[in-house]
């Protein structure tokens, strides 16, 4: 590549130009980039939803895994998830880069552009945000925010002894996507797991029709693991649960992985992080409405176990003795 | 010190407990940290201003130039200082802070006793964020929102030839602060340049009451320089302004420092950055009332130049020549 323009030679201001003119900007009377602060206009009696993540180089991320624009997807892919799991309507979202100076511009058009693919296909308007230079590694925080009518939110603390557990998708494709990728497998076409992994999709439709039908109890979404998530749910719901491991949704290859391996592959689709697919529970009498939900929003449901009154959260082997999962989690520190 | 408690045997859970149990979570029926997303009641009919800033180890601050409680309050008061040039109250903020396995836990500790100091100063409750590892130093994302009504907002757009151009407390302070930080001077006392630097201070107050009482007509904080700062201020205005570069309002210490100089260092009064003073434009009949209103708050407010028509910002100085910055504001990449 001959005389590529640097992000030195652009700017700040060139760079924030460049952001500007690949999103639409918030309508009148509301204010997106190019005040001290975005001036936005709530809808009346609706409550906000607000999510953040920080995306850092080299713990979240490895820019050689894949595509800038698969990066861009999923720094506020992540973000959507969490207000799919409120049943939340996406409205408006916030985007800090810190970014080196040597930094390709190639792969900053590369990450704008998935992230307006993502905002662009949910709705979701940039409103501000903030750009600097990092003296190691890039750095995305996105903050979003959503709407929803305060009696249909859904939390972590509805959760009812007795309620069904679901999962919405496939779970344990994301940790398989990154062990291939981390063994040196790359990219390799739509809906594998490295694509799962590199480029998941918020389930905000499914989230919003459950809100909006009033059928769940509880809900979060997978990011840390089924098991670590589920407790969550647990804990803030004062109950325990019984997950029945056969019963959990594992996708094609997935279970060709598995195969191959001679094993089963439980830690993965229990515990392994980011599958991004939404948990929730509901009462054993709104099963057929949930199926036709999910039917609607194209993302098939599982019921994988029971709310129990026990407080602790079980997962039951396909022979009936009990999985002890070697993390339950990602650990940051 | 002796057994010092490390960032991972605290984990991420632990950290987000410490974090949790010292600042003030929202009043039911909205929801702070602990679900996917916060769960916030904006007040009826008001809009809401939103502001994000990322501050980056070694791009935005040096850890070895002061206490990290002062860290913590400066990171949030440089949100708040956007939101007091919008004319807003603020209501709650969001933390996202990237840090690396050796970080001192009591550095984060003072990180967080200063936001809390801060949040708690300005009725500003932190109402979720994230937090993660980081490979290569500290990151710190603020974003924070407020509220104010539509009619009361004051955006950089509004300034009209004639106005008078004010500026709130005093210019360049943090600046040479920051240039004595890097020849090896220390913190020195409430009030001096380098506390001016380390530990600034939003005008929330005169902001919000410039705003209520509809006096303003254009307002920026100046946060890239006063140059730099009223340039945006007139681009968006379609004006241009003319500064007395002697009307400038500077410190007792600011002064003593020019003198010993045997120069005046107009180069970091007008073009100093951080110094998170307002900059505002008005109707010259507004000036009693205004002055009142810097009283009011605590804060001298100063006429440093006119809104003019000619679309260009001129810096005047003493002899009537024209001032040329060697910069007119901070460079990020």
């Amino acid at each position: 590549m001959c005389a590529e323009v640097s992000l030195s030679s652009l700017g700040e201001f060139g760079l924030i130009d460049r952001i500007r003119a690949r999103f639409p900007q918030p309508l009148l009377p509301e204010l997106g980039i190019g005040d001290d602060a975005a001036v936005l206009s709530p809808s009346l009696g609706m409550q906000l939803l607000v999510s953040t993540d920080l995306l850092a180089e080299g713990v979240h991320f490895d820019r050689s895994f894949g595509p800038a624009r698969l990066l861009g997807r999923k720094a506020l892919a992540v973000n959507l998830s969490d207000l799919a799991a409120m049943g939340a309507r996406p409205r408006w979202f916030f985007l800090s880069l810190a970014i080196p100076s040597a930094f390709p511009l190639d792969d900053i058009e590369g990450i704008l552009d998935g992230l307006a693919e993502q905002a662009a296909a949910h709705d979701c308007i940039l409103a501000g945000g903030d750009t600097c230079g990092s003296k190691h590694g890039l750095v995305i925080s996105v903050t979003v925010m959503g709407e929803q009518s305060p009696e249909l939110v859904l939390k972590r603390n509805g959760a009812f002894p007795g309620d069904d557990i679901w999962v919405s998708g496939w779970l344990g494709d994301s940790a398989l996507g990154l062990s291939l990728l981390q063994e040196g497998q790359r990219l390799d076409g739509e809906g594998s797991p490295i694509a799962r992994h590199l480029d998941p999709v918020p389930r905000l439709l499914l989230g919003r029709e459950l809100a909006q039908a009033s059928l769940a109890r509880a809900m979060i979404d997978i990011s840390d693991g089924l098991l670590a998530d589920l407790g969550h749910v647990c804990r803030q719901s004062g109950c325990g649960a019984e997950l029945m491991l056969e019963q959990l949704p594992l996708s094609e290859r997935f279970r060709a992985y598995a195969a191959a391996q001679q094993t089963y592959p439980w830690q993965m689709a229990a515990s392994g992080g980011e599958d991004y697919e939404l948990c929730f529970t509901a009462s054993p009498d709104n099963r057929a409405a949930i199926r036709e939900i999910g039917k609607k929003s194209g993302i098939p449901v599982t019921v994988v176990g029971k709310v129990t009154s026990c407080g602790q959260v079980r997962a039951c082997l396909p022979n009936g003795s009990i999985f002890q999962p070697s993390s339950s989690g990602y650990t940051h520190f």
